[in-house]
């Protein structure tokens, strides 16, 4: 078989497979299926997959903190894509069941919770019952366990199950980041709207730390988009952050950036530069970063050291 | 009955249950689990409880979103007090079980994730199963569904199971933050060692947005512990921060901080100031930033608008 | 004699006299020239006159340093109003006297060098002397030392000499701000277009020490339009700095940032807020920087220390 | 002849002459007293003169604006040391003046500045009669138009006048910095304690232009040790900023904080790097900007743009 291995966040049937089968290589590919998100990384790092797609980040839920802490802790992988999915449910049944009939919900925690009023207007007096992924929620109600699933299309039609309602979300526009993880590789090029995904470690635990690392992108001119503060695991008030910044490390203004960030933080660990999804269009860098900027200033550097100014 | 009404989130036997007795009251108090962080809220809300203790941050796991996204959303509720409790699981199974006998494991998502490698070198042939919650992992356990559970004491003692390990955590230091919530009221007196945890909304998704609010509290000398941000639900990108910063809502300096937020953000949301858990030594402020230098600097303010200077 | 009596830099004749005239109660007043800035100050400050008008800045020659050393280490005076004056000479002679018989040029240092190009395309085969005030060059010129002298307009009529050319200056913009000196008073109320000027004394001659100081105004949205460091006398190396900010002391951003400013600094000088002069219309403050942002948010911090969140 | 030309502020014997003479090489040099700071450097452009020697600073009088703006203006130059004079006037007058005879003192503006207090308790009742310069002080005196001097060593030596007081200075420390300037030309070597001199002249006159030059620096360990803003000439209001700060262009800290300056800036003029006059020993660099981080953060950033992270 000649087709990209996949592991994904299992089981079948999750959003996971459905962003994974919005990539235009999967279809020949192999899918697999993971029980744990580290599973699926640790499949690439073994060489059992050529690639895992992951959740990185939800719209409702927030980080997924399990993928960024994985990346974080275990040998380097790199982020070469992200997928953005909306995240919208289906609400199923087996066939014959009418709505006014459903007294119980499968559903996963996140799920419930990103259709919470949905499910207070529709199935008021239903009793919601915690299940451990979307599509586990479709298996028990094909099952018979529960009167109805919310779950996602692919696994309410490979379960069998009728839609009663489709587009389910209280928030219209939530969506899902997954990240697609590679060994490390050169980052694929820059296209002029690029996100940049890192880890950084500071040295002490002090007012303006973040202060520091944040300059360090502004000056620069780097938009930051996401920042998380992560405990380090050895104990609570131990910090480091995850930040997605907008530029691709390719980017002079971002090497500088990066290279910055090294130079004053204890550590800093590169998770990839990879085309935004979405079709947002690509912003120019701010006066005096561009890549043209930086080589005029660094041809002027060397011209007064040189002693010849201009 | 006169004691506190504590909901918290259950099911029984859970962390939380465990964190909300090391509270004085809480031995004469009703304490009624919840189903979910957003019920144990609401229950304070609805007058059904007079507070709710309910999970904050966890030294591994990181932030939990549904806390935050609650008290962010929901209407005005308070943090008066925290509770950090170390998190150290048991391995418990029927009486009579040998460890060399155990073939498969229940355990939360979390539990497991957190003694995974202790898990890979105890049992490295058994299967761990994900259930809802500590508590369920025992009631299973016992039930004889499963051979082991990684539980709490709690669960362990009530459901009968022996103890074959206890102190089970890859991380010794491992901790969970838990939060007191009530309906708003005026905080706590400050001790000298206080935190304050917020939510700002920021105006604009720009360059320097959040580096703004970070400057807002360096210049008062707050130091920040903590930061999320978090998407706004409306849109992936658009994000509000959640801070814990060093100090009180009745310090003059962190007043200062919080009206100068209020003034640059399109929201700031105020969860409380509270003493810190724990046992390290309060911090002095800066210089320059003690409610005496705030108070100094208000008198010269005064003196030089009327034309009174030193 | 009920007018206001002004002390001046002297000698009469000077530019400083004419931009004295400019006032409205000058012509009422009793014009008191003085030899140096400090004397017109100290005249000031021992109530030999009401008030004091002295060069502060030059558009060609920068800042003037003796005022500012003056205002700075003697007893406090306020500046309550800028005077702008443009700077244009006259080039002047006995009568009689024809451009092309021009050998010798009297001139204040600072004057022949505002106008050093134009001397070269008029004179260029003339010497040019200096002398220690524009009025003296008008008087020696008269006197026959010299044939001509670049001077004021106000001094060559008064020394009957004949002009040969007006409006003399390299740069046809240049200007002198001069400042009204008064002993301390409540300043002049705000117009929504004022200066206000300071020193700060810096705590220790580190990196970033002026940084604190410009985000103290920055964080206000406080605009500074000049800035020196100046020696403070003490040793080579040991600055103060001396700004002109936009906004007035009764604006609450500006009180807000000065009390800053006297929190972190070793000490701050106040010299007084006043409108700024030249017709440039009033920038009204930033996003949030209004007196009413200001109130508001003191309003929120009230609420939210009593309890009592929106 | 071989030696070195240099021009210098004359007239001969002021302390301009006085500083020259402490270089080496300036006793088989030949030196040429300019009229004036322009002339002075204007001799090093046309190669009259090799090499320049003006004041700078002034730890009394602040910067000199006209050697700077003369800098700024003029066809590139570059100071390539420092000479730092201890600022000691002498009080001299015709042998067989008595101190008690002296009714008139002839000095320079600045010289009585500096010794006002001495002399207000030496001579009391005598005038001060403003002169040209130090030695057009002693020159008038030794001539019989004053009865005493404020002036130089060198010029009351030469002029054969008695010496009634030496080291004369109301601050004990006073010293004034002068430059030596030349042609363009490879900076001196560093030694790990040098300046950088520079002017920036901002793109818009807006809050926070300043503070980016600032933090331009301060982001790269840079401290900046005298700063003043200069009217570019053009209109009062409009500002360049001249700069000194510590560190050599050859510095990787200070090329990258240069290079900064000229992305985000209207203009970056260089002046020079060159040696710290004075004993005090050099500073090392701030943590994480050594040469070494910069070429550790850059080989970095080599590795994880080519795929290869640590």
């Amino acid at each position: 078989m000649t087709g990209t291995r996949y592991s994904y966040l299992g089981p079948e049937g999750t959003f996971s497979e459905e962003a994974l089968r919005t990539l235009p290589d999967a279809a020949d590919g192999a899918l697999l299926p993971a029980r744990t998100v580290p599973e699926a990384l640790d499949a690439v790092r073994t060489n059992d997959a050529d690639a895992a797609l992951v959740p990185l980040e939800n719209s409702v839920g927030g980080a997924v903190p399990v993928t960024i802490d994985d990346l974080a802790a275990g040998s380097p992988l790199q982020i070469v894509r992200e997928v953005v999915l909306p995240i919208r449910f289906v609400f199923a049944a087996r066939p014959g069941t009418a709505p006014a009939d459903v007294r119980s919900v499968a559903a996963h925690p996140q799920a419930s919770a990103q259709c919470r009023e949905w499910l207070r207007r529709t199935v008021p007096d239903a009793t919601v019952v915690d299940v451990l992924s979307n599509a586990t929620a479709a298996v028990r109600t094909a099952a018979g366990e529960y009167d109805a699933a919310l779950s996602t299309p692919l696994a309410a039609r490979r379960n069998g199950l009728e839609l009663l309602a489709e587009g389910v979300a209280d928030h219209p526009d939530a969506m899902t980041r997954f990240a697609v993880v590679t060994r490390p590789a050169p980052p694929p090029p820059p296209t002029g709207n690029d996100v940049t995904t890192l880890a950084v470690y500071i040295r002490h635990d002090q007012v303006g730390a973040l202060l520091a690392v944040l300059t360090e992108l502004a000056v620069r001119g780097i938009n930051m988009t996401r920042i998380e503060s992560r405990p380090t695991g050895e104990r609570l008030g131990r910090y480091c952050f995850f930040l997605d910044c907008t530029g691709h490390v390719a980017d002079e203004r971002m090497g500088a950036a990066l290279a910055g960030l090294h130079r004053i933080c204890a550590d800093v660990k590169f998770f990839g530069s990879y085309p935004r999804a979405g079709g947002e269009p690509p912003v120019p860098p701010p006066a005096g970063m561009a890549d043209r900027d930086f080589a005029d200033a660094t041809a002027w550097l060397d011209r007064i050291r040189a002693g010849k100014p201009d």
